[in-house]
């Protein structure tokens, strides 16, 4: 199910004692394109939504969660269809939206991003940048330290691509006793992440009220507000957060953890959700 | 000259001896939108071009660099000015462009980009994305594998943001004798490259026809592109690369090297220019 696109190149290996000349394993990096066919009254239109680097294999999983994170699609009954063209493996993928899917209106929130003012304020950028991300802090979800010393060896474990390559990202969803549900593998960690939420927007099984979202990568801004938007009440990360980061989970009430490494860690966001 | 914001935030650390309370320096990461200012047929035209999500400090290399990797400018003089809006520090930074910079080629080969037809073969999709990169190997620059046993150590002196954070990129311009002319830190591994292209861009010194660009994160399609673009002969990484960096260095004549670390490196493209 989880599948990941490496390929065998020769290189030539420097060390001390001279060169060599050997095979590695590389990830592959690939453009998808990602086009939607939608409803504007009684036509049918098709157009091109974005283009993105991404390494291949659960492509309908990457564009359902590109497309959540958007905001254009909420459940899986808003895609009728997710179809790679041209045969497979392709580089285009065609979601196809139910017909009560509004794109239009995203195309003009989107359209008054760009244009809306700045300034020097931080805060009223965030605000205007942020989409309003369901609430986590009412819950009663919580997890032990004991979790979270555990996970980065569980999820070795799993990371086939990366113990191929040494560089792929992953992202994987835990429950609280520590079960990995699903690892997915990309270059991109935006993709890593858009692949764990699509394949649960697939399965219908968003939003996450009790499950923990644990990523290799550090913890920026943009990977806060995909997993805040998916439910996710704690997101754990290997690297470290930025201070948008903390701010957001801060906002949303969503635990956010850092460094997650050596048998210790940081609670930046949201400690309370966390007992010894 | 260079300069990296970072914030220091109240954390909870959870060890194995239990929890306490510290204060953690964390990167800064906000949006900047870049504006740009030009002429079409005599009217002078303000737009937004992007929002892009940084980390603080060097605005103006970034714009710079950013303009530059999207083909908008060439030179220096392509830019009159790079004004940060609503006085510093701001979110927004206005670059304005030279009457003969021609911005509707490149919105309309922008547009032509995104709606061009992709299909099966990553190559021609490939062959679209890439635009022309000054030839890189018809030059006599070569160095020695000595070099890249160095260059981590006297990056890492100088990468301040990281050293305080353990969350930052930095890109960094080596000449051949091990010399480290600039080191640019950001969240993003694009930004930082960005920063330290948009540096050498207002400087006058591109392109980088004897230099190395090293970098602390991964080899990504979109890094060799910029760094091709710039003119290296020689990228490397700390990290590995995904099979496009490798194609497209090839392509394009340009050495990368990838996994710099512990005394050892692999070379994926342009092993000539290295002797031991």
């Amino acid at each position: 199910m989880e599948k990941v696109d490496i390929r065998r190149v020769s290189v030539k290996r420097i060390l001390r004692s001279g060169p060599e000349r050997v095979f590695d394993e590389v990830p592959v990096e690939e453009p998808l394109s990602i086009r939607v066919s939608h409803w504007f009254k009684d036509v049918q239109l098709t157009e091109n939504l974005s283009v993105t680097m991404r390494t291949p294999g659960n492509d309908r999983e990457l564009a359902a969660g590109f497309l959540f994170a958007e905001g254009i699609v909420q459940q899986a009954r808003d895609l009728i269809e997710l179809r790679p063209l041209g045969g497979e493996p392709s580089n285009e993928i065609l979601a196809v939206l139910a017909k009560d899917v509004d794109l239009e209106t995203w195309h003009a929130a989107r359209s008054s991003l760009l244009t809306s003012s700045c300034g020097v304020c931080g805060k009223r950028r965030r605000e205007a940048i942020v989409r309003p991300a369901p609430p986590s802090g009412q819950d009663h979800f919580c997890i032990s330290a004991a979790l979270m010393e555990t996970l980065p060896g569980l999820l070795g474990e799993r990371q086939r691509g990366f113990i191929a390559t040494g560089g792929l990202h992953a992202a994987a969803l835990a429950t609280a006793d520590g079960a990995i549900e699903a690892v997915f593998e990309d270059i991109g960690r935006h993709n890593a992440l858009d692949k764990l939420i699509g394949w649960a927007l697939l399965n219908g099984t968003l939003p996450w009220r009790d499950r923990v979202v644990f990523l290799t990568s550090r913890g920026s801004f943009e990977l806060v507000q995909k997993a805040a938007a998916a439910g996710a009440p704690v997101l754990a990360t290997v690297g470290g957060p930025s201070s948008l980061a903390i701010e957001t989970a801060r906002d949303c009430q969503m635990t956010l953890i850092g460094f997650v490494r050596d048998a210790r860690f940081n609670v930046y966001s949201g400690d309370w959700r966390i007992h010894s």
